[in-house]
């Protein structure tokens, strides 16, 4: 079929595994056909888990087969470079994780490589450009309702921090992404950077941690950002914009509201927007009713949580039996 | 190709769009190939805008015209039974908006005949049933961790109704998905009903609102529902189960988090979970990335959104001042 | 002085000594002078840790004194309205904790008896009535800005009741508060009410926990009241109005933001006031502050937890250092 | 009578007037005696509206009047200094507020000549020490709970600053503030500073707004503070420590529980604490109705929002008829 597109994921990792999971179940237009990994069983469990037809043991294999019109890279990251440019001579679409490359040097030659293509085929996995969060952020600065941004103040924190990584790897590997969302987020490039720090935990030998990052942007707006790689506390995110009239942050736990998951801060009221209908507030619903519907239907069933007829049947008993009591007066017993 | 179910959407209403859209861009395995409406102008409109190829002015047109294996039935209310019964009559697979009918006798007819059938056909589409949120308070419940439920409280509140529709409307058109989910939550049926209110809006001629339900089940837990159709401040829905040993709360605003997005009072602390690692914090963004590059990669180009391999190389050379900065001290210029 | 009261506090359990404290402590114009209880020994602690002078084994000896112009009642309740008029038979200001008396007919008597004084002398310790949260809800309600009230939900758990107290003690004991705290909001009368139940908790035998509340008053405004003396999980106390345009709760955790410690619902948001200056956020800090500086100055020293003159000269110091910073750029040294 | 204390406020500006009010309602041990103010009519106007005996239009003639033991200085920085050098030579106790002088010079003086007497006179009045959040915070540190302090990030905003203070008042008016809290919670002095900042915002002519502040303590510990005088949307101040096992914050908006008004950050739950019983959660309730007790009773009368006899007797009557309810079933009308 024409508008199906035949993908092949490198690497059976956590973020591959999660990649292919997602590809096979909640992404539309899209068909599994490919997994690689140099550990072939890793390959294998995984293509049998999500109905992929063939396995490799490395990437280049992979783009090699004919089986694939695009790949999702989520190799180790001293691999992704040269897996990039074999799909690129392959002319196949790219999904790179972060990073292109460990260093500038690298980076730097699949640019060059890249910017002689005839039309552009890969793209880098800075996620969080497509989260509501960051999303709504973006069309609140845009908007100019809030006055200029001034200052940011991010917040990034993981769980735990594996010893044996240097203090540098919090900035390439963790970092990264509010290296990336700041200037997306402002529409404006980093200018200059200061890093600083203070007590270390030690909880994590031989790894600074936290850090306190600080970036300016040509327009001379400063951001900082905290860095925890082994917080302990649980995996935490934040983002907050200073703006000439209002503060807007993201929620803390992080919302589900498509219409606007901000907390806004203006005219002496810290608020949250309610969604004008039930539409955004029951959108992942909806989504995982129709996914969970069609593949029972593919199938020959019906989806196991989905209300039956008989309960619907039941819903509507007592529907009627509570419009009896609002004629009547008093309990009513549902009818059997 | 086998493993795609052609479907059919018949009613280009608010739902029917929706379901149009989540199934054309964001459900795997399904192509969305008719639309029917009898505004043929505007099933043709959502034909156009998501690639389907056939459009009804019937849903029995639809049904009989073999383009589709399923169909999802969001025509207006009095219409739904009968379009289940041909659909069954055809052996598609179903997923009928509520209400199944507006009639207990209606529905009776349609549970009897399905209850002939070989294998079931049809769903209903209570879609709490897939709400994060209401998944992660049944699981709860189910874990039996607060001790045993003995009372909830639930408030369901719309922004705008319009006037002419009867008080009962209150019960058989919004109530219904707190009829559905209170015992899907117990998994114990509703045993007998009490309607009450007290002081109505003057904004909402002729209909009772807010209405206060209570619904006591076989095991004699008592819930209770404040209903309000015309609150006008926002759509607003909670939900707290009140157990043995703890509250356990949807939050508000709603919450991304799958790891558990509930607010659990207990043991003198009012707490929120953290996930544990990045996966379930940015799965919408993980999905939405996938679906964009899918997308794009179809058409040739790369996500507008997605990070380029410039932007990638950028966020390379930042992440290297920040270290420069590190090990130097002071302020680093970025690279141009 | 003649501008000083003199208060005896009869009942040295939990709330007699919670008052004598404030009274001593937190209390303007009053002087402790007296407490009295059958346990001898609890009182005479209560009295020396406050200073008061005398110590009686009963309310009557207490009154019949001479060294009090008023006393606060917070012996067990059976006791309160013997005590109550032998108080207002001596011309004395009393402030009887709640209830007035255990039965109708007793509060009636007192009642009548109160009405033929001169001029009133009794109050009843119904204390929610000075919550800044009630006080902010009765004031928003007056205002009429979100329209007619329609509606109200509160919740009332205590974390443990002690196994023995009926369930009519839930009602008499606790919900009480409820009772006089919701016609106090909405000044109209209690026209009816309805008792209803659920399942009930295994953790409390012979008492039914939680109950379920319903009073609708004069106007027809219909008020729930989840009630729950066993929760285990925590002091919790909510209410919720609902009104024609809006939402308005007392927030939880509860606020000490004295501008308006409300959330409210409203206009497609959900929001918290801030306060316009510091006073109000900081306005507990402040009378703190001077509570402890007139006892300390009293004592003939300073408090310990004030900001000596050497700290505040380092802190000229540091605020100095950072005006270097600012000019000259760089970190810099505080001196020492 | 020996235990009072007599007290005269310097200055009737807008803290001059709050701590007067304070003292005369609020707070315990102390009666108002004299305010000073070089506008007379100004000092005259606190002296009427709280009872103080007699006004003077400057400090030094307070002091010098024999009518006070104690003296709050709330007049203009640039006579803090002087008044508190007078008040020491006059033996009265002081509060002065911050800060103690403009300039370094002069703190040192006072600083000095306070040292040479026989036992301190002198309290600075940075508030924020008698805050509940920030005793809890400091409370919850030296507990060690959450393991070592590494980082903290404090926020600091102001509504409204007036054109013509430079950028340095930031620090040298508001910014103390946090410089003397932070190392009051570590118990830690401060050892460098660094200032910076970025784009400043167009709303406050000739002023830097807003500001970053990094403080580094002797044990390394870095604190970020966030100044921003003209935020326009709220006073907003928060204050977050991050520790080795936990990230601990102050709740906004802010809580009233005195149990633990924190927000916690640990083992993947983001919590705040229940109080225990009714006590923490009605402290401020109970406190104002003493107080209003107290002064109707010394004015002969009870307080206006006190609940009456006859109050207290309808909620008995309701109370009653919900038992009525419970036993008997059905809704139940309350006696008149």
């Amino acid at each position: 079929m024409t508008d199906m597109l035949r993908v092949g994921v490198i690497g059976a990792g956590v973020m591959g595994r999660d990649h292919a999971r997602l590809l096979a179940t909640e992404v539309s237009g899209a068909r599994l056909t490919a997994i690689a990994d140099i550990n072939l069983d890793g390959a294998r469990e995984v293509a049998e888990r999500h109905g992929a037809e063939a396995v490799f043991s490395t990437g280049e294999e992979l783009i090699a087969s004919g089986l694939v019109d695009a790949v999702v890279i989520a190799s180790p990251d001293h691999l992704h470079a040269g897996t990039t440019l074999a799909a690129m001579d392959a002319g196949l679409a790219v999904l790179c994780e972060k990073p292109l490359a460990p260093t500038v040097e690298e980076a730097l030659e699949v640019a060059e490589r890249h910017a002689a293509l005839a039309r552009p085929l890969v793209s880098v996995g800075f996620m969080r450009r497509f989260d509501p969060g960051y999303v709504a952020l973006r069309k609140r600065l845009d908007s100019g309702v809030d006055g200029r941004l001034l200052m940011t103040h991010s917040v990034h924190r993981n769980v735990e921090a594996y010893p044996g990584s240097p203090s540098s790897a919090t900035i390439t590997n963790s970092a990264v992404h509010e290296i990336d969302i700041l200037p997306w987020l402002t529409r404006t490039p980093i200018a200059e950077v200061l890093w600083t720090a203070g007590r270390t935990t030690s909880l994590l030998p031989e790894r600074h941690d936290p850090q306190l990052l600080l970036l300016k942007d040509a327009d001379g707006v400063l951001h900082s950002v905290s860095m925890q790689v082994h917080a302990r506390y649980g995996y935490d995110v934040r983002c907050e914009l200073v703006c000439e009239r209002a503060s807007v942050e993201l929620p803390n736990p992080p919302s589900l509201n498509d219409a606007e998951p901000l907390i806004v801060s203006a005219d002496l009221t810290r608020g949250a927007a309610y969604a004008a209908d039930w539409r955004p507030r029951f959108e992942t619903a909806y989504r995982r009713e129709l996914t969970a519907w069609v593949q029972a239907s593919l199938a020959g069933t019906v989806p196991e949580e989905a209300a039956t007829i008989d309960e619907a049947l039941t819903t509507t008993k007592i529907a009627h039996a509570l419009v009896a009591s609002m004629n009547d007066g008093g309990w009513v017993t549902v009818a059997g």
